[in-house]
């Protein structure tokens, strides 16, 4: 059950089937030409890593991963794409310091600890209008936009589109008269996304498209102009905007986020990025629904196609599946430890044979302990 | 003069030496290393940026940065080490949020271009001292302490080790009766420093320790203890002491800065780092000083001994110092885009034989153009 790629006879240089949440597995393609790039970068006469961020060689990696970004989401020129550190948490603050503005409040979306956390950083900008929450079920589902309580005057809504712990997804974009920003860290360009309704979407890159790191923050224009003035410089998105590289950026987690995108590019593009984890998914829900054994801990119309959480009927036989898994080659397959249990994260660079091989190995384990 | 580590037959994949300002040369070693770790790291399945963060392996990786930074370093257990993001730009900010008290001033040496955009930043938050400037000297040297305004009741004093851009450098630590803070980026780990004195010091990595992307902060408990309240989580520093990884870190960065203090301390520690940057520096200045056809441009007692800057007669010749350099294996020498003329820095990683090259190089260049 062990993937086929070796790179010396020692067993422990296998790529192994990778369900870790985050980071997450990247393309073994991207890792190995990164690979080739050490320790010298065709022509440079040293890494990508050890030479200026306005060299002309990383300035065209850099201008080549805001155009494919633009490419794979259909971006046009009022978009800005910016390369930003700090991951999610500092854009739970940085979006409200620059967009919840003081004569109104800005409407949450509470379906997740990352939610929460997004929630707790905004009331230090302003007013917050939590709009719908799950909170009080455990997060097991996404709330009904029927039930939502939207304020028309609102700054922006902010959502979450996935939520890696409790193994939901917004399986639609949320409607809004005003702006929407979406934190999209797990399940960034994984499907299509309408950008016309957002005025900020970010995205830590450490699932779906990079190490961690860099975040990716896709700003528009006509939103930016709603910013607040006189922020500290660094939180302050004009200036990154206008900056062309402010600061130094995180050069090497850059570079192979281009390089994802590249791969995503060759492989179809988020078209085919759907195709491929709607049929993952689909495969593994399948195997969870076919027996009581195990159990998907989110509800049906709102499980993740990221993250697919479940449970076995007691946590002793939770920790020996994980153990004989990973004895198998089925590696990250522990769920968060806030809430137990299993998680297969299942981004875009997992493969469906490695979906597969998961599915044979619960198949197996249920035969030998069911 | 070409180095003679060369990775294929193909001339584009030898390393040269390399005089970048930032990010830096780093050891040839370590990028070796992190060459073999790719795409799986021993015994993982995966590359190590493809993993928890939590995991037994990062862990491991991450305390090991901890404790060799504080052993180089020789800080004892009232010492926190933070690995953060955002770089010395975000710490211009961070600083003065937790530490300039309301009933406070804080004092600031001017000193250069990143002193300045930290005494920017830090009038956000309060009352600034500029208790020294060489501001309108054009940043030619550091002022004698004989001449600095301090307040004894300042909530710290704060200053830029050393300039990359203009090729200076505190060659003593400022005495003063209320904490040090310093921002140590670009010479970092060149030598060893009375950590007593000090209640912070960051230091953005791409210098002389890493990749950029991560931001090594050192803070002592007795200073943190005057640290003002209700901040914004990421950027309470409280919240990263406590949190043990509040969020995820750049996983990738902090790996190969745990390579390159581990060089450190293989080649002697700072001592050894001393010897070896001073008679490098030695060296370059030497040259320069022979002859009239180079100039440095640092008042010579407060020059740099990370980064080395002097004009040619022309920005004709400079133009062409550069470019033949180049061909000749010598990259990274142009000067800040700011100030103009030639720039060497000579960074730990930097190796003597690096130095020699460009002082044969220059020698050579005078010959035939002077």
């Amino acid at each position: 059950m062990m993937q086929s790629v070796s790179y010396t006879h020692d067993t422990g240089k296998q790529r192994l089937h990778n369900f870790s949440a985050g980071p997450g597995a990247l393309p073994t393609e991207v890792m190995e030409e990164v690979r080739d790039d050490l320790p010298v970068f065709d022509g440079m006469g040293a890494s990508i890593m050890e030479v200026s961020h306005r060299s002309k060689e990383f300035d065209a990696i850099w201008a080549s991963a805001v155009e494919k970004m633009k490419g794979l989401l259909g971006m046009g020129a009022d978009w800005h794409v910016l390369f930003l550190q700090g991951g999610a948490s500092m854009q739970f603050y940085q979006v409200p310091l620059n967009f919840l503005r003081a004569d109104a409040s800005a409407d949450y979306l509470n379906t997740g600890a990352w939610s929460k956390k997004a929630i707790k950083e905004a009331k230090r900008c302003g007013t917050v209008n939590v709009a719908a929450s799950s909170e009080a079920d455990l997060y097991t589902y996404i709330p009904d936009p029927a039930d939502w309580q939207l304020d028309p005057k609102a700054s922006y809504v902010h959502y979450t589109s996935n939520n890696t712990i409790f193994g939901t997804q917004f399986h639609f974009e949320p409607e809004a008269t005003v702006p929407l920003v979406c934190d999209a860290s797990s399940d960034f360009l994984s499907h299509p996304i309408e950008v016309d309704r957002y005025g900020l979407i970010y995205a830590g890159a450490q699932k779906n498209i990079g190490p961690a790191g860099v975040t990716a923050v896709m700003v528009r224009e006509d939103f930016l102009q709603t910013k607040k003035n006189d922020l500290p410089t660094m939180l302050d998105y004009r200036v990154h905007v206008e900056g062309d590289m402010f600061n130094t950026p995180p050069v090497f987690a850059v570079y192979i986020v281009e390089k994802v995108l590249r791969w995503i590019e060759k492989n179809g593009g988020l078209g085919a990025m759907t195709a491929r984890n709607d049929a993952k998914a689909a495969a593994l829900y399948a195997a969870i629904d076919a027996t009581d054994f195990y159990n998907g801990t989110a509800k049906t119309d709102s499980r993740s196609k990221m993250n697919v959480t479940y449970r076995l009927p007691s946590e002793e036989l939770e920790a020996q599946f994980i153990k004989e898994a990973k004895a198998a080659g089925l590696v990250g397959l522990k769920g968060h430890r806030s809430v137990g249990g299993i998680r297969a994260s299942i981004y875009n660079a997992v493969s469906p044979e490695s979906v597969d091989a998961l599915i044979s190995f619960m198949q197996e384990f249920e035969r030998t302990n069911g």
